[in-house]
């Protein structure tokens, strides 16, 4: 049929010719021709599934590549490299989306998809999942154009180095017209994303990091989280019970820490034979394999929370990589479920485990043990109590676990009127300060110390604050079910045994990578839909007693 | 034209079709006709020979991405990393010879040097020069099928395994069937390269690293260096002046051993910001990009030379990568001559250098200041006698600048007879030990200190080794032109000033590129074709007064 089809056409073509514009008639022509013999019509649906499969993990080879060369600009690459550094990494990814948006795989994808949807399929249930996410996937990569997409990367390199430069020069003035650009770009992002779609243009740019979530949600969320946190906040400053201010900031030598460190991340589970710990000026996990899990932290020679925080943390998120299925590397089942669940893992370490007292009192032995003469003579509790100092500040990276959400509400009522086109970069300087002050009772004197101190606006992730907020809330909400789950949790804890808990979330969370959203697997792991009860609760019980409330 | 033979074969293809294999048909027809229409026959010699570059760039930026990799897996890649590993690589390198031997590249190329040939270009004299360069490799790329390519690539990983195995097992014979088989693919492939050539199968292979070197220079060089070689090392086994041995064998820690190493690289002028200094098993030198050459050294608690000599010897590699034209990145004339010109780079600063008295008298300031309890008391000739230990060993990595060469004549000798097929795999073992005891006079003990020690014949690496005793050559008679040139280098060697030396290697050697030939570099820097007097010249004129000869 085919056959004679092509036979048909190519007579057609002959004549065609005589056109002027024949040398694009010809090249269509070979196009269409091209991708009707790379049709095989008789291939099953598993074979067609396998060819799916087989693609998208040679984009995610591609991909991985990219990661791999990105994570070494941020861990040593020499200083003048960094061009064509950015000149491979753009070559890597620009290969990578033609293989997720190439015509067969498409087309594959597409047939696949309207047989489920027929409910003429008859695939195994993962299987159907997996053909889901990926339709899903692709509906959003086929609506951008290329153009839009490189248009779109170029202004993120362009948008950090002219945010890095405003930030130096404390002038948030510099940063206005590219932040107005990028803010309109992500805006016409939306707007295309949206088409089609029940969600606002601002839902569509979440839709890439927190799938399905709504602004409605989010907003009943925070709302329903700020009052009770605010309160319970106002009560600690008023408290005359304070930790002891200066256990935290003693000078440590890096090396020492650098061991610590270490041996935490060991002990909670990270594995050092599928991943590595290196440091770096901003703490980031990334994975460069099935296999190969990069987490990287910083030290602060004069604050013991800032590398051993943030090791537990990137560890918490290097777990979930090496949770999932290496085998499924690159496909939706090997593939995190949303970042807000990314982050309840990181959250869960940082916090839940590693700001509680049976994990100062494991870890305090270690402690006498590298720093005598620093902490030879702290108790327990007053190590305990500094590790849960509370207390508004103006940069959100250094916040505590209470106030740091009152940091990611500001910036995501901020960020949807950005979007939404009601709040202007002329105001938003203003806008910001004012909410500061307002809501957690600080003056910002310098931009660099308000409006200018994240880098994510100015790299176009718009709709990412609010799954930093979102993680915290799940992971308030897992680590409740996991201590009425696990028999003594907090003995063991306090043992340095760590692996039950970690199994609990291998169980109820890594393992099934993206093949149930955020929700589901919140719900199938705690029998309940989120809610900001469990967060709030876990903050009042530790610090009522802590702040004597 | 085109229009009017595009139409009538269409219509020649309309009949085609019914024949039963019209889709393979169909498909070549298609093949064609993109081919057809990809050339544009307006294209301008210039505009066509940027396009040639501009692919070439292409084929580097995917190569440098899989060398980035490679690099990681060499420095501290997690140990279960390495299986995915080996594929991102293997379909960078793929998708990179794809750009290389990519069609319209091929026939830009053909014609831009038939246009040569014919004496009809007008393009400046290098592009000229690049033109042919890019032809030759070309030529080279085309002869070899994907299949046997990728057959060698898979062999090559596994004859590595192999002999990884072999080596540590003791056991020659476990890798024989293995070595056999490379052996005889390596034949297939030098038979197939030295097609319509005047060169033997082990010449073609030779071709790869020293491109045009002929066996009958080779044994020639060699033939004349090896008898008073052997001299002058019988002389100083029978002298009764010899060295402290234990002088560079003291306990040293590593800390300070990596800082000498990374002063000392500095010093000579190694570009720390184009650049960078790591630690791996085995030393190599490895450029990700036009501003980014990585140097890897390893240091010995019980060796002072291990890590010094190797850093000097990599930094050498390093900064000759360094002085090629950044610009030309990917092409000819941004790329190293040969491997012996490389090997030339290296070996003079390790050597000429880094063996001779006036650096000793500068770095010996510095040894006393970082190791003082060891080398406060120790004289600087006592000092540079040490690092001109000239003792016959079992090892080539470990031999000393004199012997080393013997290791590698023996290297020569038998992998010419393995190729040519006059020596088998189960007569190498003996063949090996016999020459051991009589050129160097040791006796072989066991296979892994003797035919088992190198990767390179498991690596598929035949015509490799004689590089190194060319890259000697070259380095003596470029350094004797440059005491020369000079004015007062010693004295500014015993001053730590090490620039006027680069530079004149620089403007002599590095900034090149592949414009010249190797013969060519050396002719036009010393005015004489490569000869082995300058070896022995110098070797006599620093041994013989150490020693009293």
């Amino acid at each position: 049929m085919r056959c004679i089809l092509a036979g048909k056409a190519f007579l057609k073509i002959a004549l065609d010719l005589q056109s002027p514009n024949w040398e694009l008639t010809l090249q269509s022509h070979i196009n269409h021709f091209s991708f009707l013999l790379s049709i095989n019509v008789h291939m099953s649906i598993n074979e067609k599934y396998q060819h799916i499969c087989q693609t998208a993990k040679q984009a995610a080879l591609l991909q991985s590549a990219a990661d791999a060369l990105e994570w070494d600009e941020r861990t040593g690459m020499p200083p003048a490299a960094g061009e064509y550094r950015a000149e491979q990494v753009a070559c890597l990814r620009g290969m990578a989306h033609q293989k997720r948006t190439e015509t067969r795989y498409c087309e594959y994808l597409e047939q696949l998809h309207d047989e489920l949807e027929a409910g003429s399929a008859r695939g195994a249930q993962l299987q159907n999942v997996s053909i889901r996410k990926m339709h899903r996937d692709l509906q959003r990569d086929k609506k951008l154009s290329t153009d839009l997409v490189e248009h779109l990367a170029a202004l993120t390199v362009r948008g950090q180095q002219q945010w890095d430069a405003a930030r130096n020069k404390n002038q948030y003035n510099d940063f206005k017209p590219t932040l107005n650009e990028m803010i309109n770009c992500k805006r016409e992002v939306g707007n295309i994303l949206s088409d089609g779609t029940n969600k606002s243009a601002y839902e569509s740019l979440i839709d890439e990091y927190e799938p399905d979530a709504t602004t409605g949600q989010i907003d009943q969320l925070f709302t329903e989280l700020r009052t009770p946190l605010v309160q319970l906040i106002q009560q600690i400053h008023d408290s005359k019970q304070q930790p002891q201010k200066d256990i935290f900031h003693r000078p440590l030598p890096i090396h020492s820490q650098r061991q610590l460190s270490r041996e935490v991340a060991q002990a909670i589970g990270f594995s050092f034979d599928r991943g590595r710990l290196d440091e770096t000026s901003h703490p980031f996990c990334t994975t460069l394999g099935p296999n190969d899990c990069r987490i990287l932290t910083r030290y602060d020679s004069n604050h013991l929370g800032t590398g051993l925080f943030g090791t537990m943390h990137e560890a918490g998120h290097g777990m979930y990589e090496q949770g999932l299925d290496p085998e499924s590397f690159g496909l939706p089942l090997g593939s995190y479920a949303s970042l807000g669940i990314h982050e309840s893992q990181s959250r869960m370490w940082e916090n839940q485990v590693g700001r509680s007292r049976p994990f100062w009192h494991w870890i305090a032995a270690r402690l006498k043990t590298l720093f005598p003469s620093d902490y030879a003579s702290v108790s327990v509790d007053a190590l305990y109590f500094a590790a849960n100092e509370i207390k508004p500040s103006l940069i959100r990276v250094e916040a505590d676990e209470a106030t740091y959400n009152l940091h990611i509400i500001i910036r995501y009522d901020l960020e949807k009127q950005l979007i939404e086109g009601s709040l202007g970069v002329n105001e938003l300087q203003e806008a910001w300060n004012e909410r500061y002050e307002q809501d957690l009772g600080v003056i910002v004197e310098q931009d660099s110390d308000g409006v200018l101190q994240d880098v994510h606006w100015s790299a176009g992730l718009f709709g990412y604050f609010p799954t930093y907020t979102i993680g915290n809330l799940i992971a308030a909400q897992l680590f409740a079910k996991a201590e009425q789950s696990i028999d003594q949790l907090d003995q063991k804890i306090s043992e340095g045994q760590f692996h039950e808990l970690l199994d609990w979330t291998r169980d109820k969370v890594h393992r099934h990578g993206r093949s149930m959203t955020s929700e589901e697997i919140v719900h199938q792991a705690t029998n309940q839909t989120l809610s900001p009860d469990y967060l709030i609760d876990y903050l009042r019980k530790k610090l009522e007693p802590l702040y004597r409330l």
